[in-house]
């Protein structure tokens, strides 16, 4: 019995490995960076996305897939940003995986994009399992959650390399010690980059822009070197 | 290949059938009312059963299994309230199954216990796919997380007998209306009893120790009568 349930894995988990590299080749092909955008339901993605379509929105081509069990309200708000979008359905799936990221980049298509996010199902647990071949993998812990969410969900903070502290302007009728916060995630993952945010207000979104734009034009000059 | 999968798909999902079911002859064997109480991280699944534990601690001995991906933080402070309790850890595992809660509840031990709490991880998609075999299924939307997330997250919504609103006291600085989540909620399960509390003020928690006590009582009627 047990060596059937292990040779079902092995192979799924060669198949999504198989899909990862097919997503970096595929993103690289066209220098279009893609961003894993994670986290909990209600940390603010879709709002952090809208922020960052704002300020990269003029320099940049981007690209949004929006990844929701169900529903597409997501997917109407970007697109009235006036950006190229596609929503996924994971049919009841707690998560992306890079085959289901392979078919939705196919399906969107990425030529002409500069930068692409994959606002994932809002999940603290899972998609932290599944590299999707991301060139950056950004987490939102949102202030209403609380600084102790290193402790109890180590994976995300662990993977991410970027951490956004979203809903920074609530921060007065929450008990969230950024510090605390910090050196949480910092025992886990030390080179975590670290950017206190707030989408209602636009604090931090400069910080943001520049990581992605640094990332951006990184993968570009690779591109151009072929 | 294929049949592989399936057959064993249809092992584990006959086995937890079994479990769930054991959990429900335990828990009639003692007259013992279990609630499963599920929600995003951060929602305030800790807060919320530290308040019933005040409200309800008196009348009823009261047992509380912590679930989390890592940490005993939730176990810590559940046993400074005085209630017995038990960390479960789930290794990585982004929910709980009716057989890990059937390991608890031998772990813990129900006799004498009149009603016991599983907190589940906290997620607002896995946990709805299991089945524990629990009298009540709780599930607690906090307001930052926002009145859309029945729209988005429909499977927790649609099993859970029981919807707590929580955080009602920050509702003047999030943009949640109370009318939106509740009729959104009832699209998808109109039965559910929709409570909105904050467990910060202890405002609505009457109303949440009223439906326990009647569900305890029944249960107790039963296992008299047998």
């Amino acid at each position: 019995m047990d060596y059937q349930i292990i040779e079902t894995k092995e192979r799924l988990k060669a198949d999504l490995e198989a899909a990862a590299r097919g997503n970096r080749a595929l993103t690289a092909a066209h220098g279009c960076v893609l961003v894993n955008l994670m986290g909990s339901p209600g940390a603010g993605k879709t709002s952090v996305l809208l922020r960052l379509v704002e300020a990269l929105g003029r320099e940049y081509a981007i690209g949004v897939m929006e990844a929701d069990v169900d529903s597409d309200v997501d997917a109407k708000t970007m697109a009235a940003a006036g950006v190229r979008v596609i929503q996924l359905h994971t049919a009841g799936l707690c998560h992306m995986d890079a085959d289901m990221t392979a078919r939705g980049l196919a399906a969107m298509g990425v030529e002409g994009l500069d930068l692409v996010f994959l606002e994932n199902v809002g999940n603290l647990v899972c998609p932290a399992e599944f590299e999707v071949g991301a060139d950056l993998r950004m987490m939102i812990l949102s202030v209403p959650e609380g600084d102790d969410k290193p402790l109890k969900y180590p994976l995300m903070f662990t993977i991410s390399d970027v951490l956004l502290i979203n809903k920074t302007d609530v921060m007065p009728v929450f008990d969230f010690d950024l510090a605390k916060a910090e050196a949480r995630a910092r025992a886990l993952n030390p080179a975590v980059r670290f950017v206190p945010v707030s989408a209602k207000t636009g604090e931090g979104f400069d910080a943001v822009a520049a990581l992605l734009r640094e990332a951006v034009e990184k993968k570009k000059v690779r591109h151009e070197d072929h």
